[in-house]
């Protein structure tokens, strides 16, 4: 069985485990639905529409400032290479499996001539000690939250605020990925300002979590907001008109900001089935956001038509695809508005029935 | 009189000599209209929506392949990057008044580390012996057609042959700045695909003449278009979603791709009115594409007023500012969709009434 086969049923299901929903056009016609056509659009950064939503998010993450980026990687290597060149360091310490180090092609390195230092294994969260102990002086410290790549693990607050504080004290700058932060808070019980000020500079997606079409904020002090946006023009990241993702993440980020807390409790539920069932297990295995990853011991040869025919004849979306793993195969989890639209005696059947299939291959 | 009475009295005006109209929320909307929700999203580059109007636009230009992106200033910098690393040689040349040069704060130098080498003077377009004369060896040869920052010059087209076969004899490579290319078209009464194969690169707006939201097109050779993909994603260009970019481009470029003529036609003849005002002219004298500059003998504060009064008492929009020039002032015109929707005795009316407003200076 193909793995696209999974793929096509996965796509067909109008019920999903995870997700917002379908990445389509619906997205941006709804968001643009009520909005009037003769709203001005933003020029080069410049216009009530980029300047309101960025000034939203300052006060929103308790920083001075704050800008509109088309991406993450964009706005993640400007932050990193400002406290580089303030500092006169052109090394930064983050995870081995930052979205830097892994999805953006060596972007840091080849346009910045930033070098990296890797800190924890690979399937742990960064400690304390892990940045204590560098060897080599780097200008900036980089806390992914949650870690996405480890199924969305999270260090404790207190072990932040250990970090925070060795940081300040040794003169290192501590950048905030924070693609997915507001689906931290529940776990943290703390307010986004509470968590945004152990950070001198924050980033958050827009289309994460909050489900917009695309698009990143970055945010910080005044200057160093100043300076990013030169860079920004620079990357080639300052169109002319950005309101097409501005319009669209303020919308979608009124609508779910607050539902993390639902989705994080959502996803504690969705984890126990998982783990309920022998052959299964979740990573973390009591989940610390709304996100976590799900491991079959078997490969994905023997997985993927057990989930194509769950999708086939439940019409319950559970994965398009399975990643092949030392031992077996996983797949990701992040709950989204979905969830919650799915009858729980419908989530009982399929588990019943996924133990009932699983058993069949022992 | 200030410069923001006068950007406020055009804003205000509902018939505008330049441009398609205002850049507003209904550009987005109005493409969107007819296209159905559940069209897929673009992701990271994959896709039909985007492979579709990628493969559409290396037809169009007579390119192996084409790649969208959120900008010109990326796409240019990663075409000469490109060609750099492969002579291994970090110099580039093309005109003093390069949007590389004057509108990317140096983008190409402090994020690639390549050298710009300065052909021509400011005041004229590069020609043969520009290119020729070079004592320093580059990599690229970069030509802006037409050249924007001086009216929109041109070279003639057995210019455009030389250079390009003296830079093929010499093996460097001919970039195309065709922000504006198909505005070339009807003065050089050649095809897209005629011009394009004069050049290694090149790359197409999506936003300038033809009207979309944002965006550019890169086209060359299928392995040059490769290496392009994997800069776009370094620099924070490979977003998940860059349909609302794509489709509306789509949409307009169909609209007005065969306008280019008229908007030509009617560029000559608007000049030929400034121009048979005392105190006026415009460069070039005779328009090539469909743009040129208006230049007042008089200062920037004696112009000003007399266009917002034109603007508020006639409802034509004539220019929302002007800029300071060494003697007098100037401001730019592109000819789109609007200037045909005024009435010609409407715009005789102005200019008589402009000749005698301007007398009263004297």
């Amino acid at each position: 069985m193909s793995r696209s086969k999974l793929l096509d049923s996965y796509e067909q299901t109008t019920q999903q485990l995870a997700g917002h929903g379908p990445r389509n056009v619906a997205v941006l016609k709804d968001a643009f639905e009520s909005i009037d056509g003769k709203v001005s659009s933003d020029k080069y950064g410049q216009g009530s529409v980029i300047e309101d939503f960025q000034k939203q998010m300052a006060d929103f993450l308790g920083k001075e400032d704050a800008v509109f980026f088309p991406s993450g990687t964009m706005a993640q290597q400007i932050a990193l290479r400002i406290w580089c060149d303030e500092k006169n360091c052109k090394k930064v310490a983050y995870h081995p499996l930052s979205h830097l180090e892994i999805h953006e092609e060596d972007g840091l390195k080849k346009l910045h001539g930033i070098q990296s230092i890797l800190l924890a294994d690979k399937d742990r969260v960064i400690e304390l000690e892990d940045v204590t102990s560098m060897s080599e002086e780097v200008a900036c410290v980089l806390l992914e939250l949650p870690q996405r790549e480890i199924g969305g693990q999270l260090p404790s607050y207190e072990t932040l605020e250990a970090i925070s504080s060795y940081c300040r004290e040794k003169d290192i700058k501590l950048h905030l990925d924070g693609a997915r932060i507001l689906e931290c808070l529940p776990y943290y019980e703390k307010t986004i300002k509470e968590l945004c000020q152990l950070f001198d500079s924050v980033y958050l997606s827009m289309y994460k979590g909050i489900g917009g079409i695309a698009g990143a904020i970055l945010a910080g002090e005044r200057d160093f907001i100043a300076q990013s946006k030169i860079w920004k023009k620079r990357h080639g990241g300052d169109l002319i008109s950005l309101y097409p993702y501005i319009l669209s993440a303020e919308t979608y980020f009124a609508q779910r900001k607050n539902r993390m807390g639902d989705y994080y409790t959502q996803a504690k539920e969705l984890a126990l089935h998982f783990n309920a069932c022998e052959g299964i297990f979740t990573i973390p295995e009591v989940p610390v956001t709304n996100m976590f990853h799900v491991h079959f011991n078997e490969t994905p040869e023997k997985i993927a038509p057990i989930l194509t025919q769950a999708q086939e004849i439940m019409n319950l979306g559970v994965s398009g695809y399975l990643r092949k793993e030392k031992q077996g195969c996983s797949f990701e989890i992040s709950i989204g508005d979905q969830y919650q639209k799915i009858p729980q005696q419908k989530v009982k059947v399929f588990f019943e029935w996924l133990e009932e299939k699983l058993k069949t291959l022992r």
